[in-house]
């Protein structure tokens, strides 16, 4: 796509749907970039909002909102998942693109649909199963032994609607309403996360292996590069490299992939946008996942990958049971030299994802060493 | 000043007289502290509105607007000097700080005053003289030579009200109206400028030391750190820190002095806010000049000033009698690898300061060649 004819004080207008933090930090990016991000948010006090991004209330699932949206701007993209795609497609056919595509996309809503299009492409997955009765757990469980995973296929974030089941009764008391998948539980060595920013022509660029912390199924901390070996690193890349070109979208996307203690490499999640594993780029990168993902949807030339510092971390900031913890911890955060801190604006709620602290450093541990002092001043951190 | 009751969902409230790009930047480093800013906008479509700072529009002499901005915020600062110092008085009255001080920004406002104040006070500047007759031209002329640089004591920027005169006649053809200081013209090895960030209670930080290109009075290029010897950073650095103490400034400081062929460092002008001359802070240094602005004008603990690259570099990019110019050219200008573009959503006319790029390297030579490339594609550089 070329440039279209906007207002000249606009390079271009990006629609996002969703005001969250993800969409927060790309209104960042896109004020030096001259390009105007509309958002549609579901509150007035979202996030991206509160950061200045233009704005309409909308729901994710009103199509007529979303196709508002699109009546405005050049190309629409998203910061989450939970999105109808029938307007989606409405939006396509309306002459108005959308990256990634819905048929993209579909790989980050639908977890069942995800692991077995990648199985059926010869992708490493973990063991796994749809159940369709308590007969499908017993068999997977025969295979792999227990305990089992089980994942709602749809609408699960953050750790929630991902269990760990030890015995058959377990299961069946989680698996009652809605679809499961039954996954091998693994045990592993490191996860990681390969982000790639992909234009629709196919061009791409991507950043250094990242090494992710989960803790419950949230992410709690980060470092890039992942402390791992150069044989590992390359099989994370390439294998990263050709999921995206399977799954065929723009954007950024984010292969999240366990390594496991007897040296399997396996795709876990794939999320096709911004995402939490990248915020290190910010700092860490030449250009951060933020600005790329702006590049990327327009169609503009990508941006330089590589770091700007030997190591990157990262920690989640989480709301703590009392309101304003991280606000008025603030200015003693700021006494750790080096940390660099995002507050999101978000109410505080316990376990909430409300900013998160970056450092670089000379290496991982010294970048984690800043990063963690200050966001245990900001409150929760796991 | 410790945190103040504000909305849960902002860190704190800091109000802007003026929206420009400086005002632009500052929204960027405000989201990530989750901080509002509040501009006074002369016009809905100033850089910073568009950025989506709060704003309401008002000018900067309209003492009413600023009182009622000042009755919004945390603390009152300013993206530009030209504004009405009556009405700070009246809003440092009303309870409200501002950051600089009336009298600090003094400094900035008149070039007269910061010359005599300086030099009572010890401090090397240029010869200068004020302006009554055109014998006081004469006189400086005797001592100093032919030609004489003219300058307005008020209201000059960006190099208007900067005149340098060959003979009596032509100084005469300048000086008819409003009111004139009278300099040395000096042969210059080379521009440097030190920002300092300053807490009201005194305490500091330092940035490198910065060696900038002017042209016809309008910043062109920087480099970070200076190409220059430790001893005269030394000095720059010193001189910098005295004069920042001397006129007591809260906030960045920018010093800007001359450092002449025969061996003398001066101190030319002070810019009591974020500078153009900083720019390169933004992806050079740990903390921005713009996030080091706020946090000293909250009062809240200065960050790192210290580079994250070897060298950094940046060149201004310049509007062309061509309008769009820049935005067309920007898909062109991000194929340069490394290059980081600024745009600041200001209507292009010729010599305007529309944008800038900055590129980090090994050398200052190879981040400014970076740099140069990008400016070029998107327009006019000088």
């Amino acid at each position: 796509m070329g440039l279209t004819q906007v207002d000249r004080q606009y390079s271009a207008r990006v629609g996002m749907i969703g005001a969250g933090q993800l969409a927060r930090m790309s209104q960042q990016a896109a004020i030096a970039l001259g390009v105007e991000l509309q958002v549609l948010a579901a509150h007035e006090h979202d996030p991206a909002v509160l950061a200045g991004a233009t704005h309409r209330i909308g729901e994710p699932f009103d199509a007529e909102a979303i196709i508002r949206l699109a009546g405005e701007v050049d190309v629409v993209t998203l910061d989450h998942e939970l999105v109808s795609n029938e307007a989606l497609r409405a939006v396509v056919e309306s002459g108005v693109p959308v990256r990634p595509a819905p048929e993209s996309l579909r790989f980050a809503q639908d977890k069942l649909f995800a692991r077995q299009t990648l199985f059926d492409g010869g992708f490493p997955v973990p063991a796994f199963r749809h159940v369709d009765s308590q007969g499908d757990v017993a068999a997977l469980a025969e295979t792999t032994g227990w305990p089992v995973v089980l994942k709602a296929e749809t609408m699960g974030y953050d750790g929630r609607g991902v269990v760990i089941a030890s015995d058959a009764a377990e299961a069946e008391s989680v698996t009652g309403e809605g679809d499961w998948l039954v996954e091998e539980h693994l045990d592993l060595a490191v996860e990681l996360s390969v982000l790639i920013a992909r234009r629709p022509g196919g061009q791409s660029r991507t950043y250094p292996v990242i090494e992710t912390v989960q803790v419950d199924g949230i992410c709690h901390e980060l470092v890039m590069p992942a402390r791992i070996n150069d044989d590992l690193r390359d099989r994370a890349i390439s294998l990263a490299e050709d999921v995206v070109v399977a799954i065929g979208a723009s954007g950024i996307v984010a292969v999240e992939m366990f390594y496991t203690t007897d040296g399997r490499l396996l795709v876990n999640e794939l999320a096709t946008r911004p995402h939490n594993s990248g915020h290190a780029t910010i700092e860490g990168a030449v250009t951060s996942q933020f600005e790329n993902h702006i590049r990327a949807v327009l169609d503009w030339p990508l941006g330089d990958t590589r770091l700007v510092a030997p190591a990157a971390a990262m920690v989640n900031v989480l709301g703590t049971a009392s309101p304003g913890t991280a606000i008025g911890s603030l200015p003693e955060a700021l006494t750790v030299d080096g940390a660099r801190i995002h507050l999101y604006g978000k109410h505080e709620r316990t376990g909430r994802k409300i900013g998160h602290v970056t450092a670089l450093g000379e290496t991982a541990e010294q970048a984690l060493d800043v990063a963690r002092r200050a966001a245990r001043q900001l409150g929760g951190t796991i």
